[in-house]
């Protein structure tokens, strides 16, 4: 058998997300997850059942720009001969961006080191034509500088409880933070967050809580404070699905 | 009277350029030019006859990012709350980045001191999932370098009548571009031409024979020549409009 990566770059607008719900009929996933999506056609194209492991289960609404997966096949067919059938089958919102032989224990998710979340914040009265579906717009003020210096505060390994959803807890809720960055470009604020690993919902939970401190509903010194409480009550709302963007997958 | 001025974006995909057709019944181009859109939103908002003028009359998907144009009126609305009420209006592909009071001679289109035209083109075998709509795919190697070094023989004040749509002459077609730059970025080639003025397809037929020199279809040194024999035959076919995007008004 041989092993295939894939990277995958998709717009997530119209999904339900990367993963097919376990709990629903599977044909249901089939049509409306990025994951069912590519393992229909490749199905088609290679005439097994397929199953792709993603390094990402991105929500729905979710973008990504280097999303990767793999999966086992017994086909001889040639990489770049599988990536042109695939892309061929797929939706104009779907494109693989790369496809290449792992070794046998390749695992997308589990071999991952790090990963990098983008958010994208339009920071202005009036949507943007290019980027409405890319990004979140805050109409009030946000003092850049301000979330700059409370985003530092995460950087590092930390126990991130107060950032995770609070309907689906995993035990443990260490992670580390290997970078993260704040930067404006006109309107638009770009947040880049590089990690071993994120709890649900943790890149967009931490948005909302910068974008509480940007517009001043939370003090200064907010974001030690509510990390050190390991209580998602004390964080700001979730920003949106659609300026979350899976730029890169490490390994 | 006063003298609006408005700096707008928008998505040209579905539109069949900027400018109301003469020749058409009037209420068709309202419906499907962006200068329509827009002058019959300010009706609605205003209760008078408007006729705006833009700085470039984009063709049928040609985008925009910094599109002017100007109209004049007795109304006296504040120019923040005119923007938000024509935005409320206007459909999400067009958008008011802008309106400010303009001295009572300014012209958007005749006052304009150079204009700069972006030309984005996707060097890859596939399509981009974010970039689709923007640009035009080329599958096969480009030479960006040779595409710079004969894009530089256009700097200047010529006589581009090589590049000048056939079906559409004027008698002057003397213009000077001001800088023209070609960059690579990953698998985008971006090309920026700034110029005091440009002929019918001025753009989109330099990009073509740029694409017809880094792909081995015509010499090194044919960009020299054909802008010398002054001949439209010369010169390569006019790119994409989906491509194109007037990036910038200056004056």
């Amino acid at each position: 058998m041989r092993n295939i990566k894939l990277t995958i770059e998709y717009d997530g607008t119209r999904y339900i997300g990367w993963q097919i719900q376990q709990k629903r009929p599977k044909e249901i996933g089939k049509e409306n997850t990025i994951q069912g999506i590519i393992e229909k056609a490749l199905e088609k194209i290679l005439h097994e059942n397929i199953r792709i492991s993603g390094a990402g289960r991105t929500d729905a609404g979710v973008h990504a720009k280097g999303q990767v997966a793999n999966f086992h096949t017994s086909s001889k067919i040639a990489t770049n001969s599988l990536q042109k059938a695939i892309n061929a089958l797929l939706p104009q919102d779907i494109v693989i961006t790369k496809a290449q032989q792992a070794s046998p224990n390749f695992d997308a998710r589990f071999s991952a080191k790090t990963k990098i979340y983008h958010y994208q914040i339009l920071n202005r009265r009036f949507d943007s034509v290019f980027e409405r579906l890319y990004c979140f717009r805050v109409p009030y003020t946000l003092n850049v500088n301000l979330m700059r210096k409370e985003a530092r505060v995460l950087k590092g390994r930390h126990d991130f409880k107060s950032f995770q959803a609070s309907d689906k807890i995993e035990k443990n809720s260490i992670r580390t933070i290997r970078s993260i960055s704040v930067k404006k470009y006109g309107p638009l604020i770009k947040i880049d967050v590089e990690a071993d690993g994120f709890l649900y919902n943790m890149v967009r939970n931490i948005v909302g809580t910068l974008i509480d401190i940007g517009r001043g509903r939370l003090i200064p010194g907010s974001m030690a404070k509510i990390l050190k409480a390991k209580d998602r009550r004390q964080a700001g709302p979730a920003a949106p699905a659609r300026g979350l963007c899976l730029l890169k997958v490490k390994y």
